[in-house]
């Protein structure tokens, strides 16, 4: 169904997140691999463990790997002719979000969890996945940098939660949730949208 | 109940701790929540993964998010009125360390867990909430530092349990286990009583 | 029984691996003992939070603990007349991951999970416990490195799988494992065996 379907893409491009930023950091194929494979299952395996499901469905299921390691090589080897690297990862990333949040929130109102914990458990998984990725690089977290990205992740999660209470049909609202988290990502990306930071300390 | 009222104000100073270590990182006002929520419902995730409790209580109790926000945009707004930065992050980390050890072993207990499980799982989760503070910030974890930490956390999580053998009750030996923690480590800071170091490598 | 043991024989030389890690970072006694147990016992934490095993056998049985402690203190004691810090580290890696790899995913089909589940569950636990060494001490994770690590876990993880395919005793085939992952590490590491790194790009 939908909501499985948007998940698996969720996989592949946070898989090929992982991979264009380890590619970036001149990893060998392994370690683009690794990367790529921990960025696409990690935020699922954080949902299971949350949610009480043992082992973790990205664990149990063959589909999700074969996508994550398949697009991870894929990326090793085609990335010159994808796109520049920093640019293309953080596209991924964007949609890799969008897609995180909005189907785990759906999954955590599937197993009965209230939607005040769903839209946590969403944002959490969103977010993890790419929070891996970058201490593995040790690089800054991308959610701590200045682009709004907490707040994308919010605002998908807070639309699928009402359309839940709504009584929408989950998907195609998954779907435009997704798509809100996108847009804000990439607009503020584009227009270089910040967030205040603190005041210089007298 | 008392030891619920602890973890509560755990959060908070935990929160602070998150808030304050951010805005030294001239993070922006959402890198500063994200940090001050992790920092201060990190540790109580953990705690609740480890025991089985799905989904963890601090994503499914309202207050503790909103605790951990709210204190986490005050430090964002206020922190030049509040204190030096690092001395009051320091401070906060060993007042929050103190209540979740403590709040934190008494809730194993409480779930049944042997006292041996639930000295461990309290020092995990007093430990843990810090160390995904530093790891996100990229600095040194506290507890890596030459200042008595571990050796703080081991003491306070002994004298809860010791006090569930003597069958005192839970909620005032919590109390005097966070004053416990939070003594030793501000001593241990302010005296700079420092562990050895491994002797040079021949 | 045979996996028991290898499981403890593990915990202590991943605890050795850690803490000579840490003597190298020139942390102080409770430091070195920090990153030894979060190495030694990490891995077995893991995969007791992916199987839902509540709570994780390494914090409810005495002598993992023990074991991580002892040898831990023993490194920082002794470690000039041990050996050359960082070969001593990378063998004791090796070892630590043959061991961990082979006896979760013993471990994880004993519990009746399926042979792909087991498979990734086993190589998680047994990289999981450097990876959180090396975050914790701000290194690259050795898994990133160039020399055949993720291979090494894989193979080693395939072999005890198809044991149990064939129905053959798990703990010998665990031994052979073991074998298997140090042999390929060392080798790789003695002859500089490097997986190639992407292409430069246009």
């Amino acid at each position: 169904m939908l909501i499985n379907i948007l998940q698996l893409i969720g996989v592949g491009v946070f898989a090929a997140s992982g991979a264009l930023a380890a590619v970036r950091s001149r990893l060998d194929v392994f370690g683009v691999a690794v990367v790529g494979v921990t960025t696409a299952l990690g935020g699922g395996v954080i949902r299971d463990v949350l949610l009480g499901v043992h082992p973790p469905v990205a664990l149990r299921d063959w589909p999700f790997l074969t996508v994550a390691v398949g697009v991870s090589l894929a990326v090793f080897w085609f990335h010159p002719q994808i796109a520049p690297l920093r640019r293309a990862m953080l596209l991924a990333d964007a949609v890799g979000l969008g897609l995180f949040v909005t189907s785990s929130t759906a999954t955590a109102l599937a197993y009965g969890v209230p939607r005040y914990d769903a839209w946590l458990v969403g944002m959490t998984v969103g977010i993890g996945g790419g929070v891996l990725r970058d201490l593995l690089l040790r690089q800054i977290p991308l959610v701590l940098r200045r682009e709004i990205y907490a707040l994308a992740a919010m605002s998908g999660g807070v639309l699928v939660v009402v359309g839940d209470w709504l009584r929408l049909p989950a998907g195609p609202v998954a779907v435009v949730g997704s798509a809100l988290i996108v847009t804000i990502r990439v607009v503020a990306l584009w227009r270089r949208w910040n967030a205040p930071t603190a005041r210089e300390t007298g």
